[in-house]
């Protein structure tokens, strides 16, 4: 079944809040998401800045101890422009480099829907007609978190939230470990584009249109949020340092590949350490995000 | 000029060693590297296990303050067979979870020069015919490091070192902080493969052969070495933890940009915002390696 | 006035839940605390596990922008034993160290309060009768976080949390930001002695008796936790690495002296520099705990 | 037998240079350091900047596997003055603070030998007559590394070096691993005054007269450098970041306990949790150093 939502209320953290929606597992859901400032497609205050959520969509059947499978069928800017910082988040530098920007102004970035493109206006002489092929993607998005918690939409978790991987884009399903019934599945913080690591502190920062699909996986417990695209299944992991963000991506992948594609401690460690390529999701928010992919075309068949 | 060097030591630090050969600005050397055990094409223990480095290479007319930049025309295993881990590094893997591969024995894989692959021998029944297409690259290659000091060839720095990075393969030219007269070059820890972050602790270590050209950059002052391929300029930083390294190279390649490329500060930080993108070199090292990428599509004409 | 507070509450995140007692600016409150696994001073499970908080308590005149100070008079164990864990949390070794107690068994303290000691029973031969003198602190306490965030008592930030500090003992007064209106301020995690960095996952756990009393600090913001004893003030910092936890830790310290004693920048840079002494809070939770402290014998007068 | 050594030649690497004396286990050596910058008693530079070191000793008998223990008896500053940064290091604070003290001049203290005092020369009249207690330690010292290292002395390893930790005063004993035939052992760096973590960048620099004395202890190897006082037995991890300095200061305590006191494991793990009190180190240097203690009253006799 296909649901069209249009959202009235945004909440800026990811919590038990009343579910907006109410979806069956297999339901997709046609929806907007406010840009990471609150505005909607016509540029009207429609919600508090910091990542405004769309949701909590209620998904029935999914319990704790669940897994949520979301497919981004399409996400799409659904306005002609967007915006983004103009100077590098002070702790990708070395501490003492001295970085200086001529303002704090934002940038902007008009979007073309039909050329797929964003170019920067007003930018400075020596960067021309900056314009970057649209790679729309959702910077924040999850399910409710453990233990009765309500996390900002500014940072990360088990529970996802504000991982800003450029890989979250359309085509991808993502999985997401559920810990209370009907999973109360947030999205927001949608990107037209984003770098490596979100270093500006922003990506090309939009509202959007967005369709995806959900699915309940029953008893199936994972750790972190995963993923597959076309080519690769990938796990994510969120904390600081990066290091700990890469352990916790590693393994979430080991455990993986010994659950459901039935191999053992051997096997797993050979295929992970001769395949594993690591993607930087963002490198600025109170959490860091570390992505461990391996290719589809080197995994033996999935036994469940 | 081309030199054709066989090497007869090896040294496991990266030092003031007595240079083995001196040549110029433009010249080309074709030689050898042991694998990281110390073993040649023969499989003969012709050095110390850990790395043992060919070199040091004297480049005449380098001084402390220039770079150096070195061009890997070719690296191509010169034997048969490498050998590799089975079992991924502990610092990888989240603290306390249990990973218990059935034995410590190294994997063997066989090297097949003509079909530019690897496979692995008497691997687990699971895992097939695991077979790689050879990405051959130098684990550990730099310069004699600042201050008289000689480091192991199991660590890096701002020399270089054991960068462990698998995008440093042939077609690549590095550019390397030269600390002493004549930059005193080393390399060695030639992977017929590797995957990302060097997990396992090692790539499919091999002997190499190797052909490369230098050339002295004068008056040019780097602080962390950089790279280009075809596609991209990148910079590097090795540090612990993967924050600071990435801190590093992000630094390096502000600073790139601003000296070579003629931007000023906005239009670096806009430039490196909008399109780094991160590699992982390796994270089991003592320090770690981050690399930085910019697309050469994407910079203006280098100004210098 | 002095409040007698019996809870039969308890909640495990630090949030917006109803208050359990309105209180006033200078009011005492004296009420007891479950130990970290939920039980009471009967050794009943009273509330769930994982540092159940008493509270939250509403201090009227508390607004978002102020700062919340309370001074703990009191904190006495208030049954006769204690639990602990037997093994140190695996990320505070070596990756790879091999580190195995016979058993996963709680340790059992006996709790002497006349001779303010606790003793472990049935402990193994060679630490003979190991006994310690009380040092009775709160692990976690805090106020409701910003953004209408609920967060776990297992994790610390900005509004406190689960520092495990064991400085912060009878006698300490703790300021802490207020981010709701009223603060909403939660104890519990009574530790009857606690080792630096809470290395063994727990402290000697045990239910409490609590005296505090409270004061609303108006139109003062904080950004981090602070406190002061007889012979100190000090600032704390709750994240991970423990190099950021202080970076968080003597940046607000550097607030402080220039905010509230008249200091320069380069005076509270001189006085930093040459008295700032660390502590090591929890190194084991998902955010660490660094603490910056001061001499109150070196610092000036308060200005404010 | 007791040596007096008036230096002539200094290093600022730790490595293998060619002795300036050899001694016996349980010779006394009478000596004197440079200050940092490389200034002697009289205020000449007679050595290079950075920490340059005296020595090294070659210990008669010290062979790789063997212990080196050094007594400081005496460590004292032989001139009137020291010199110190007036701003705390950029990577101590939050990034993006803006920390601007007046200027980059140093801090100049009188040193008063009589009344054991330091006070600072023309500081901030806000800072009144900021004067010290005189606590000299030294900065740097250490045995001469690993695998023909020389490795600077601006940082720290297993073999000691620039640990900066202001525990290392005249009346300890410090072991260090030896990794070369005579040990090799270098001093420097002396400090007056050092706040912990060192985070100015400096203590109070001056050049000392120090007395040590040095034993072999021989076939007992140790992983990192460990120490004593009349209180405590203590540990020493240098890396970055501070939570990988913290894991090896506390596994080679486990090691400790397990190898000379005769304790099995689970009652390692038992009086490291209760009884370990962490001292930060340095902050600042390329590693940053931790150190875990334990009293000496809770541990059993020494077995070996």
């Amino acid at each position: 079944m296909e649901h069209s939502f249009t959202p009235t209320i945004y909440h800026d953290t990811l919590g038990s809040h009343d579910p907006v929606l109410r979806v069956r597992s297999g339901d997709t859901i046609v929806t907007t998401t406010l840009d990471a400032a609150g505005r909607d497609a016509d540029g009207e205050q429609a919600g508090p800045p910091g990542n405004p959520q769309t949701g909590p969509f209620h998904v029935e059947g999914a319990q704790p101890g669940d897994t949520l499978a979301v497919r981004f069928d399409r996400i799409r800017p659904n306005r002609g422009y967007g915006f983004c910082s103009r100077r590098l988040m002070p702790n990708v530098l070395d501490p003492g480099y001295r970085n200086d920007p001529a303002s704090e102004e934002w940038l902007q970035f008009r979007i073309d829907p039909e050329a797929a493109t964003a170019t920067l206006e007003d930018g400075p002489q020596s960067l021309g007609d900056l314009t970057v092929l649209l790679r729309p993607m959702l910077g924040c998005f999850g399910v409710t978190p453990s233990r009765g918690q309500s996390i900002s939409a500014a940072t990360a978790g088990q529970h996802g939230g504000n991982m800003d991987y450029n890989g979250f884009v359309g085509g991808v399903t993502a999985y997401l470990p559920v810990f209370v019934e009907g999973a109360l599945m947030h999205i927001g913080d949608g990107h037209a584009w984003q770098g490596d690591g979100e270093i500006l502190g922003t990506g090309i920062e939009t509202s959007m249109d967005v369709r995806l699909t959900v699915w309940v996986i029953k008893e199936k417990g994972i750790n972190w949020p995963r993923g597959e695209n076309d080519g690769y299944v990938f796990t994510v992991g969120n904390a600081r340092p990066l290091d700990q963000a890469l352990q916790h991506a590693t393994t979430e992948m080991m455990r993986w590949l010994q659950d459901d594609f039935g191999l053992d401690g051997l096997s797993a460690n050979i295929l992970v350490g001769t395949y594993a390529e690591y993607d930087v999701g963002n490198v600025i928010d109170p959490a860091f995000t570390m992505v461990c992919k391996l290719p589809k075309r080197v995994l033996p068949p999935r036994a469940s």
